[in-house]
């Protein structure tokens, strides 16, 4: 298969996978069964890449069917039943310890070109130098896009960023290290969705452009909205009695000493609060539990992105201290780091 | 606590709890973090739980805040995050290792009543000795059951299960061994819902009679409409190409060994079988993968209680061996050992 297309579905057409890195390492481990873990939007590939991985090697192939939100998000269970683990569509970000030293990271580099939204958004720009970032699906185009923007006239500056992401550039929904502390004024964001674009303007309080290659659209990012809904949500909060700290049992997710310290602060501000330790955080956890809010230190996309779905404000833990009073002045977006 | 009622929910009202032992095991063992785990329906008294606890022990409590349907369906990573663990609402089934040994099982009785249920399912017996069978929240009322029964002049048989349950008499939804082998023509089921009673029937082919003691209805039990619907499922995976495997993390559901068994037997039939590896079995998973039909050797109640959300038909193990034309015969309730 190797860089080849694989053809059995509409995302795959959209991504590609390098699995003979995999098929190699899976041959010279001598690994009996193997795990493939894939996010939603490329889990039709699991079919074809079960039957790959079963004719290629003597392997048996499990499947891991829960969804798959991130490198954070590990299967450690696989781990524990297979002798290796395929992990595609995301880069390493965890290491170290015996079931993470199991997973092979396979990148999924979405085919989409990138040149042409990039020299639309380059019309956007004001500044003569900017950051450029992007998430992992484009990684693969970065030297383009510095080109696009370099023969513009635009200075792009590209730097590493934390131990959370493993390329100069590279954004994760939780970390924006590689867009921070840049000599700029302006940011240009190339990628899909308006989470990632949001995540860079508000982490670094510039001016943001947002290049989308697939759909081909740029706009400008405008955070007032999102801090609307922010700010509404942590006013809807004022009376919580009882609140929910959501902590994640996902790997790159769990934020416990974080969640003791968010629960001890609502105790000492007179709230009740309980730890809840759980894999996926859903709307009936806290209508079950009887919560009137919750602090989620799990990833910082679910209260961000997903409050529609709930019926009780979910904060961030930097929003539950401007909640109790405690932090004032510019909005502070959660990152993990 | 105790023994006297919680009074912050109108679930809890229903049941009784008895905490003290959970505390006293607490404090003898010097456990600086509690896990407590309950069933959806008793999710609410996990805030009382959690502040008997805490004021009354040393501990820090962490809530699990995954669902949780039943003993099966301990939580391994709360077990690996906490020195003890409280699993409200169930009886003990797994034992042995290192996380299991962690857990405390704490039973919450149901308050409910079964004199007036059972005297008026009395009424439609038509046998003069009938096994009886119950679920775990209303076994500590068996005597009063037996008792009602003999009254009446019915001869009333308990036998105890095989080592999934505990107590002579108890039912799972996946367990019917205590209605096993028994010398009786008919059955007597005490609880709620109708998903435990037709299990009743369905695993032994006998007439079953159900005593509801929260709502008071009685009914003899109408297996055709389920095995309908079962040869319908069948039916509609006759054309199926790629199918699922779905296997489960959940400690208590977990049956690799029949999973691979299953995979095998479609490959010899020319279906595509791949393995699926999961914590939560939902509809979504079965679209993202592009499988055409599934079987599941989770929780059978998956397959036979669930069979209006899924868009593909899921089939038990025995289902699937019909499928297969390998099975003739009547029925066979696919149970988990």
């Amino acid at each position: 298969m190797g860089r080849a297309p694989l053809t059995s579905g509409s995302s795959l057409e959209l991504f590609e996978i390098d699995l003979d890195r995999a098929l190699d390492l899976i041959r010279k481990s001598g690994a009996r069964i193997v795990g493939v873990q894939v996010p939603e939007g490329l889990k039709r590939t699991a079919y074809d890449l079960t039957k790959e991985i079963e004719e290629k090697t003597n392997a048996e192939v499990i499947v891991s069917g829960d969804p798959c939100y991130g490198a954070c998000d590990v299967d450690l269970e696989l781990c524990r039943t297979a002798d290796l683990v395929i992990h595609v569509g995301h880069s390493e970000m965890l290491e170290g310890d015996r079931l993470h030293d199991k997973v092979i990271y396979i990148e999924a580099r979405m085919r989409a070109d990138v040149k042409e939204a990039v020299e639309k958004a380059a019309g956007l720009l004001s500044a003569r130098r900017v950051g450029v970032v992007t998430t992992v699906q484009h990684l693969h185009r970065m030297d383009e896009i510095v080109d696009v923007l370099e023969k513009r006239g635009v200075e792009a500056m590209v730097r590493p960023g934390g131990k959370r992401t493993r390329r100069p550039g590279q954004v994760l929904g939780c970390n924006y290290e590689a867009a921070r502390n840049m000599d700029v004024e302006e940011y240009l964001f190339v990628g899909t969705g308006q989470f990632h674009p949001l995540g860079v303007a508000l982490a670094t309080g510039k001016r943001t452009v947002a290049a989308d290659p697939v759909t081909g659209n740029v706009s400008v990012i405008d955070t007032v909205p999102m801090l609307k809904r922010r700010y509404g949500a942590i006013a809807r909060a004022i009376d919580a009695e009882k609140i929910a700290v959501l902590v994640s049992k996902k790997p790159g997710q769990k934020r416990m000493d974080l969640a003791r310290k968010v629960a001890d602060l609502g105790r000492e501000h007179g709230k009740k609060m309980v730890l809840v330790y759980l894999d996926r955080v859903e709307p009936e956890v806290l209508i079950n539990l009887g919560a009137d809010a919750a602090v989620c230190t799990a990833c910082p996309r679910i209260a961000l992105d997903d409050l529609a779905k709930y019926t009780v404000p979910v904060l961030t833990p930097p929003e539950f201290e401007v909640l109790l009073g405690m932090r004032k002045g510019d909005y502070i977006l959660d990152e993990i780091e």
